[in-house]
């Protein structure tokens, strides 16, 4: 009656979702596991009791597998989704589904050719609380059309190996997929402005940017990226639209008076802060699977994403702040 | 490796229970059901394919039966929970764990018995985010002592059959528990005093009241509960300490801007505002039940709410604001 | 065209009234200055270009002075008021009018005597843009009746010779006066609940103790007062109605977010707090006294908020909890 | 003693300062009038017994007018400004100092010639608690150097004869000038992005608009306009430092709770929100007329502002978003 779920490269977030499926949620089980490291493959595998398997095709054709979760390095997610597709299995990719628009649309050409739907891509924002709640306010027409949306996606701090593009690929990729869901348009346009420097950490990074993207019916989008911002993991978004504006609130459990005034908590990372959001992800994707039709953000969110990122990206390593045009297929009537 | 339970007596909050353990919990299955009309035992056990049991005793004994929880009419609790003891069953039993301090007294003694903690009672506050982030900073030691706490319990409306004493035995009895659970002392008095009345609603209710309890060390706490406040389930608690003070955060997901100015949502009801509460608090308690160790609010955290609540009750009923001593038996060692 | 002001007993606040009235507000002028410390005096004048005067007889009886302030200690009070009363001058006393019911009432009978209201009290509160807005509120019949109003007074420190009734007749004599401005009502009875004591000051203070006061309608009203928070000067007023609740807010003029999280600046004390309240009262008396009709908080407001105090000491001095009966002489029709 | 004052074209500003200096402030005093409309002067001056002038001429040369206030439409300032400086009378001139960069260089220059300043332009930003706020914790240091400015200037409705450029240079022109303040460099560039349109108002109005300025340092500035929002007067500034935020809190006198949720009121107006700023700004302009040295906003802010409203305005009428640069003249010594 549960989900039986195989993983493919367990890392930090695969072993995460492992933890939620066991521990937390209702109707999945983690069966099978597979990773480039048979050895860390084997750890991972033995507190759950599940099997473990040579390669990400022994795995998604084990017959105890019902679908596949792919957490392994973006590089590596096309060959995987591709084959769970060609098996017919249920395949839920973390953000990005692939590190290149070309990836992105052999994936799409291949789950067209399998004629359902089977790829969910690990877009996490769309099932925040305050997310939903924003994009209830808009749909219910209550404050009339989004006119702008302005973003902070704020970090403590970022690791060496942190290169530049990352602040988009890497960060910013989140902003991107939920403004899509938001507005309920795709992005025509990215640029960036590159404000003064933190001297706060690495010189190779230009640290923080303003990504700013247009929308199909104009609406202006800025998002504020900071990745080493020494105190916390700050996201906003506020969404201004003709009568009103509706933000996300603070979602603070406590608040304290003392020496520093009036407080309440900046979240530590994205897990304390987005817990929620990555417990009912998962839950509705094993009740989507198991109902037979995925409902969550589909292939076509995964490469239309990537294809702003590149945008974005070339507008990085331009001179000045460029504007690049998003240039996206015709979007299949499978993904309608 | 599921834990299988029982359900006696599935009304409002029992269905929710179910809906939970089915759709949103880990490890655990409803597995029987019992009530007092067995049609209706019947329409919940269908869906989940559950077995229905002629009445409590019947449930307690099957073999498929590992665990019970008990959401029954308050005076039916002491049979059903006493059974399950004796029948060496964990059980989880909604709040009251009974209505009077003697019934309780019964239940810790056929626990006792027993030799072994298998009573959990449904005081949801404590899995609470906000209140458990309150706990661990008076845990802390961050702020010293705590001298004082004041809360709001207000509701919308009551029904009519929300009679006199229910503001102490059905509202303010969540303050009680998590008063105690906070604060790790017991309530030493109680006195309730009298504000004007709303004349929102029926004349024949004392609306507000302020419960007003004072602790071992002193702790003078203030309950403010108001249940026709005709706006929305607001819940508060401010702990003020020797060197700072802690309060419940809002918690809201949004924050609009428009002609109602700069606002957050309050919380429609009790199942808005807890429902986290509520799912952390079963998941916890299927976990506790599988360790094989009961951890939650025992049989003597019933009790001792059961006797304050009556000292509440005798204030609340006699003239002006008469203070009342709360008289509990010496603490058990079993319960320590 | 100024109205030409005599003040009498400059300390503290006396000297910041006198700064006001020469830096900040319109239409006054100090132009005399007593003190029992005649070169005090002399060092308060100077700088203003204003004359000494001998004692408060002969500054009353200045014909350059127009109108007084009394800002000498409370027990100078009554002499002072009445003199400025018999030479037919307006007269500011700061709070409090007299420590006694019995100087307030010979005050209050000379005022009659005169055959025109001539004191004004100098209760700040009422001339907070907060309290003014809370009480518009109420006045508008939007929120229902009021029911309860909880208030917090916390200061960061107490000195040595703060007295245990001084957390009544200095600290929330303040609250007294402005709640019966802002529900339009008298004070009926006082108790004072004691909660655990703070150890970070004297152990001859009872800090913090809880005010609980009833008025002739029932409003029940609860003041924390807390003199040694370690933290700031934290004032919080919550009015419950029948429909709503409003409260004070916290008007702060920034927000910082780091490493303390997302924190509001406490005020230092009450002169950050309340400084634009003092501007405002003494404007709008120099513009009582140009205009001829003073129309602030009255010797009868004086007289009402000392028989609330002594009603609140005698219950802070008795043991437990004991409410204490507030009563008032019949109010007289000139102060209607 | 007192500051006497001549107005020169007293409209809604002009009358508002008036009244404030007549009945709030300290030292001033308006003795003389003037206006284009001879019959509104007379209206003007009578109820504060001041003597109506033929023009600014002779307004300005009146023995008894120590100095002048030019609240004048913007293209009548340049001629009354250099009037008062050639009269040696210090002049407070409202914003803009003159609509063209050109006017605001004659006015330096004849300042210049006299040799001292004399002009002060209302840039009321300045003396709001909240922007000196921001100011004093980004020059101690503890924040680290400000790399981002976040700005929101929204206004509920615009009237008919607001124009296309007037979102730069009427509204947005506040925040061109206290971003100046708070950062203490000058602007190097602008740019205008153009959002999706409120269909609320005029077609002719490109509303909202944001407003991307660059500072010497680098530091980005984005500054949202939208004047047809509807619900009030909503300002927002926050700055992103290396080790933190700061940003303009609500400064909100009540908080309601009730069916609208826990709400903060909005500003009607800029009356409502700046009005404690306009006080101490025209109090400490008296000030500095008494003290004999102007220090408030000077002609070189007058003009730098001016610039970057130019280099706004190009950028607004260009297709797409083009960035301008901001040419200023190097700036003289006289303004250091």
């Amino acid at each position: 009656m549960s989900v039986r779920i195989g993983i493919i490269g367990p890392g930090g977030i695969g072993r995460s979702h492992i933890a939620r499926i066991t521990d937390k949620l209702a109707r999945g089980r983690v069966v099978a596991v597979t990773d480039i490291d048979p050895a860390h493959a084997q750890r991972v595998a033995d507190p759950i009791g599940a099997t473990v398997y040579a390669d990400d095709a022994a795995l998604i054709e084990a017959e105890d597998v019902d679908a596949v979760i792919v957490t392994s390095f973006g590089p590596a997610h096309e060959g995987s989704v591709v084959r769970a597709i060609e098996a017919g299995k249920p395949v839920f990719c973390e953000k990005p589904l692939a590190p290149t628009a070309a990836e992105c649309l052999r994936i799409m050409a291949a789950e067209q050719r399998g004629g359902r739907r089977l790829v969910q891509v690990g877009f996490m924002r769309r099932y925040d609380a305050g997310y939903r709640e924003l994009k209830a306010v808009l749909d219910s027409g209550d404050v009339g059309e989004a006119l702008m949306v302005h973003n902070r996606h704020r970090n403590p701090s970022s690791p060496e190996n942190y290169l530049e593009g990352m602040s988009i690929t890497d960060t910013a990729i989140h902003e991107i997929d939920v403004m899509r869901f938001l507005l309920g348009e795709e992005i025509v346009s990215a640029r960036v402005d590159k404000p003064k420097r933190t001297t706060n950490r690495f010189p190779h990074l230009s640290d923080p940017l303003v990504l700013v993207l247009r929308t199909t019916s104009d609406v202006l989008i800025d998002v504020e990226i900071f990745v080493n911002n020494t105190y916390g993991y700050d996201i906003g978004c506020e969404v201004v639209a003709e009568r009103g504006a509706v933000a996300l609130g603070d979602q603070n459990a406590i608040v304290r008076t003392g020496t520093a005034g009036r407080s309440n908590r900046i979240a530590a990372d994205y897990n304390e802060r987005f817990e929620a959001a990555f417990n009912t992800e998962l839950q509705e994707w094993i009740n989507s699977v198991q109902a037979g039709e995925i409902v969550g953000p589909s292939s076509w969110d995964g490469y239309a994403a990537a294809v702003v990122c590149d945008a974005g990206v070339r507008s990085l390593r331009a001179d000045g702040s460029q504007e690049f045009a998003v240039e996206l297929i015709e979007k299949p009537a499978f993904y309608a």
